[in-house]
């Protein structure tokens, strides 16, 4: 599992930030891409990394701003135009499905996959299956605004086949037995409690992205404890009025939510074009004091989200 | 005047193409800029050109491919977010108002100018004044698709006051009058016709800019006698029935309209991203056979439109 920040800056682009889109690559897990929004620019943005655009499999949208939607039909046109034909899934706000479908229509363009649109009305699940979970919980922006917690299912323990070797345990379907935790007698009389011979579960992953938003209680809430959690910092530290007028968040806001929620890992982006290079490692610098796993994310910057084990 | 090409590709961007846009700066003319079309990332470009989005007075759409589009929502947040204040216009088929409506709705984008659109239902003449006249005619792209002829006034002659003053006519409101061609008689009796003394006439400049289309009589109608026209050719050559199968133009076919216009130079653009960079050139060296002031353009290309005098 690794992210991959496609644009990182706010509002509008600047010659060394575009719009936001982060791609979620969950290739080992599902082959599969998902894209977390998809600022104007985004195709463009992916043409110069590894992404296939028919691995993409789900896009969710925090929030309906121009600089959070605008690259979604190019990006669905550019799909269909390298032979994505696999179905794509859509999540966001209400208006969503109104706005691609408008613009696919008056552009005439006709993809060769279908798009299933899931519009929230209301926090909670938006998908589940025996993977992965994703729910949402709505922010404070002004415009209806998501945060999305992924959440991918805990990995059972290995069976212990070394040890019951040494215990000369005879392989075969006895194995799958015991790997299901069942309780066995084997030719020789003795019990075997599978129990006894699986490894630690591990615990699955968990990724928490925010859409823009000022500080709220849901940040927290859908943060707990999460391996990584990617939080807007449009504004800096000397800007919490601005920032708060503006329904956006500085990057002590972001730090602090990383504190507060016991994550391992702040991801700080969607930061003003008036920060340039140098002052946006003041966000980071100040952002380190509150929380030090915090790291301020440019353009195409790829993290591994590792398992703990 | 100057035309400055901000995306070259066809329909889908590459890593050295962007979509279709093109900048008529009339900074001289009349202090503003003319956008031809606005794919996906137009915005972007010009952030790295010396075109300031509040300069741009008005827009004119080919028609409505994604690849000509996808861009205006972005350009026209920016162009407010920029500081623009003065009233936009844009012009193009219809359809255009109600894809730009809709995504500045759904996104709560609020321009702080007004946008006039004028949808285009007939060929003729879509805007003049006492500089400028455009008009525009259907081309054959499938979807509706349009030319755009844009015809500078001429430029009237000087008034040759060094002849005048050679002849003892004393300087002052006199020649005003000698100057709108009126004739006068002088103090000491000579009768002085000011046509005599008038400088030629330069002709406006005529720039032809046509959307995407195949061989088609109004293409050589639009084009007639311009200094410049801009001209598709996705394809090479060798692919004249598949540029025909999907309504598109060879630099071959390009190459005729322009010879059998008239005009003075021929930019080839719309290049499909199978002609990489060394490929491209080809289509420049096949268009140079039958019209030799053809140039192939890039991304960023620039070039100065210079009255014939
Ligand atoms: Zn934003
Ligand atoms: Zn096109």
């Amino acid at each position: 599992m690794k992210i991959q920040f496609l644009g990182t800056g706010a509002g509008v682009p600047s010659t060394s930030r575009n719009l936001s889109s982060i791609a979620l690559k969950l290739l080992d897990e599902r082959n599969a891409i998902w894209l977390f929004d998809c600022g104007e620019g985004t195709q463009q943005r992916v043409l110069k990394t590894t992404i296939r655009p028919r691995k993409v499999e789900k896009i969710f949208i925090t929030h309906l701003h121009g600089d959070h939607i605008f690259g979604l039909p190019g990006f669905l046109s550019s799909r269909a135009f390298q032979g994505g034909n696999t179905p794509l899934n859509i999540y966001g706000p209400v208006g969503i499905k109104e706005f691609v479908l408008t613009s696919l229509r008056i552009s005439q363009s006709h993809l060769r996959y279908p798009i299933f649109f899931h519009e929230i009305t209301e926090d909670g699940v938006v998908f589940e299956d025996e993977q992965f979970r994703v729910s949402c919980a709505k922010l404070n922006h002004g415009i209806a605004s998501y945060g999305y917690r992924v959440e991918e299912a805990d990995y059972p323990g290995e069976l212990q086949a070394d040890k019951l070797k040494e215990m000369d345990v005879p392989a075969g379907p006895l194995y799958g037995k015991l790997k299901n935790g069942e309780t066995v007698v084997l030719p020789d009389g003795r019990t075997i409690d599978g129990l006894d011979f699986i490894g630690k579960t591990t615990k699955g992953r968990i990724v928490t992205i925010l859409g823009d938003t000022r500080r709220t209680k849901n940040t927290v809430v859908l943060a707990k404890n999460a391996d990584v959690l990617v939080h807007e910092s449009t504004f800096g530290k000397e800007d919490q009025a601005i920032a708060s007028d503006y329904f956006h968040s500085t990057c002590i806001d972001a730090a602090k939510v990383a504190k507060e929620a016991n994550v391992k890992q702040l991801y700080l982006t969607h930061i003003s074009a008036r920060y340039l290079n140098g002052n946006a490692n003041q966000l980071q610098r100040d952002a380190r004091k509150v929380f030090p796993d915090t790291k301020l994310v440019n353009d195409y910057d790829e993290f591994e989200i590792a398992l703990t084990k």
